[in-house]
């Protein structure tokens, strides 16, 4: 079994081409991971996802541990095996939507206490619970336990949240099991304070990860204000290893992380948005329950290889979305996943070929133009 | 541009082994349609339908009518380009639908006014209208006009139901446009009547159709009624012309129909039950919300190719249906349809190895001994 590992193959200022060796297959970064909650990236079918290009999944620990139950995975032969991806899967430590889904959470030094959002039923999650379920789940990249300082948070709300974080990713560590071709990832916080990021990251870099994300970020900040924290913040991190930034983005926010060094994403917004109308293009947003599309016979990206592109029309998209049809939410989902690694593939090839400015700004140039003029 | 045609390819007593051609390709006999309602077979991609081994799907007049309307589909090219479905089509009436969906229905000689569903607006559906809406979606199969006749009902209502239809068919006759590789297939109706199912027969037959399907059945009346009328009704229709059982049905509906000397079908029960949660699988009905299975990794269908059964376990089929995921619904429409024609090409291959009965026999023995055994 190969190592678990981090190959830097090209930069292009900040931004770098890499590869993660995991126990189930490579990933080429920078890399988009479509969001598989319920061990399924909603209404597609593992090779759907596949054939998008996406090369690593995201899992949640949270949904996961609740429904079927972590056990229940390991004793049908892990996550992988479970949902019908052979490729390497992330999750993510529960802690983010114990504090966003859960009831009656608290809070102490040992973990969080809380509230099935289903039934109702008590749970405990610990740095050593997270990591035994993630275990279970047999997940190639385990995220250490943290608390997803909240937004806005002062300077004292913020350095307390991110000590204690850093409590439980030494905690995370100590218990993470390791194994040839799985790592474990450390999450910088400390809000919007530079300082406070700073010492995460000295935090982190002492205890020793095979990776090294930043949260806490895309909950309400704003662009500017995400990208001021990476400018501080990811010169910090271990440059030999793979970079994370969680739970990002839309297409601009992307590409302006990746030209910080960020290597490695996740997001629903591809998935919820493609059952809820609304398409990612080259030509920025477009919401397909809008009536100017019901005539028309154009492919809602004409540059686009993905089935909804390829076969259909916005005028059947749009009247599948019209009448809740369920293969209305299969193709938009098929068609921004496909974008987003479209997306991918351009920027790597552009860090490979030494030109990410100018096809960073050609991208947001034309997303910027909007949607083609309706037909007249 | 081909003719439309039929071509008798081997018998196994009155069971018929065939091939039917049309404009957008061939359909080998005896051959289920799966149902595309709203211009999408629910759940399904083009691409799955077909790789269930579906060779012609069916579209809804009614609900095509109001949704997006038949001028809109022809301005895109018809039914075909606009849900990307290259091959054959056939498209019912109207009339089925409009008597179990539509408010305030008025019917008359000139036919049926009625208020849609979705919004209340008013319609009228008449055999030339209803030919005129068929020809718009471009349907390769066209069904002409027709009242279902209720059930249960008296012999005097069944007979006065079945004159109109068959008024009506002449007219539908009368306005159906001929085209090469185009066909149009009148209606059987009668109730469980014999005398009226051979009074309707003649009439048809006098009128002259491309085919000629048994309607008003699978209404409540019970499978050997059903077949009773079968085995008077068939024997009556021109052995030349394809045989339509309209809505049917259950596995052992097809094959006791097959047997009877139908060619022709389709029905809901697959692409419905694919979204409840219920597979039809070689071993009788599954219900898979049974928490019988959240822990069994043995697939639905273990002799089954389809991608639910050749990728997922059972625990994880039970799971996505517990979270009330759209890869649920899919993965058992796919199963269900894909199981349909599985019993299709079975059907086919006995009847040219002359095998039928024993085949037959098999089948429903099979389905009878019900689902495995649970996992102790």
């Amino acid at each position: 079994m190969t190592a678990f590992g981090f190959e830097l193959l090209a930069t292009d200022g900040a931004a770098r081409l890499g590869r993660i060796d995991t126990a189930h297959g490579p990933v080429d970064t920078p890399a988009f991971m479509p969001v598989g909650t319920a061990a399924t990236v909603k209404a597609m079918t593992p090779d759907a996802v596949a054939a998008t290009g996406a090369q690593m999944v995201l899992g949640n620990t949270y949904h996961l541990m609740l429904r079927p139950g972590a056990e229940r995975v390991a004793a049908q032969g892990g996550l992988h095996r479970f949902m019908g991806w052979p490729g390497p899967i992330l999750t993510d430590s529960g802690g983010f939507q114990v504090m966003s889904l859960a009831k009656l959470r608290t809070i102490a030094e040992e973990g969080v206490t809380f509230q099935s959002h289903i039934d109702g039923a008590r749970h405990v999650l610990t740095p050593e619970r997270s990591m035994a379920i993630q275990r279970d789940l047999d997940s190639d990249i385990t995220m250490a336990f943290d608390e997803c300082t909240p937004f806005p948070a002062t300077w004292e709300q913020a350095e307390r949240s991110m000590r204690l974080s850093m409590r439980w990713a030494g905690r995370s560590r100590d218990a993470f099991v390791r194994r040839p071709g799985y790592g474990l990832f450390g999450i910088n916080q400390g809000g919007l304070y530079p300082d406070l990021r700073a010492q995460s990251a000295a935090a982190l870099t002492e205890i020793g990860f095979d990776g090294y994300a930043v949260g806490g970020l895309a909950v309400g900040e704003g662009q500017e204000a995400m990208f001021g924290v990476l400018d501080v913040t990811v010169p910090l991190l271990p440059a030999d290893r793979p970079r994370y930034l969680m739970g990002v983005g839309r297409p601009s926010d992307i590409i302006g992380a990746v030209m910080r060094g960020i290597d490695m994403f996740d997001c629903v917004m591809p998935t919820r948005s493609g059952r809820t109308a609304q398409a990612f293009t080259r030509r920025g947003t477009v919401n397909l329950r809008n009536a100017r599309h019901q005539d028309d016979p154009r492919p809602l990206d004409e540059a686009c290889g993905c089935p909804a592109c390829r076969s259909h029309s916005r005028a059947y998209l749009h009247h599948l979305i019209r009448c809740k049809e369920i293969l209305g939410a299969v193709l938009l989902t098929w068609h921004n996943l496909h974008y987003y690694q479209d997306v991918m593939r351009v920027l790597r090839a552009a860090i490979a070929a030494g030109t990410l400015a100018e096809t960073a700004n050609a991208l947001l140039a034309e997303a910027e133009r909007g949607d083609i003029a309706p037909l007249s």
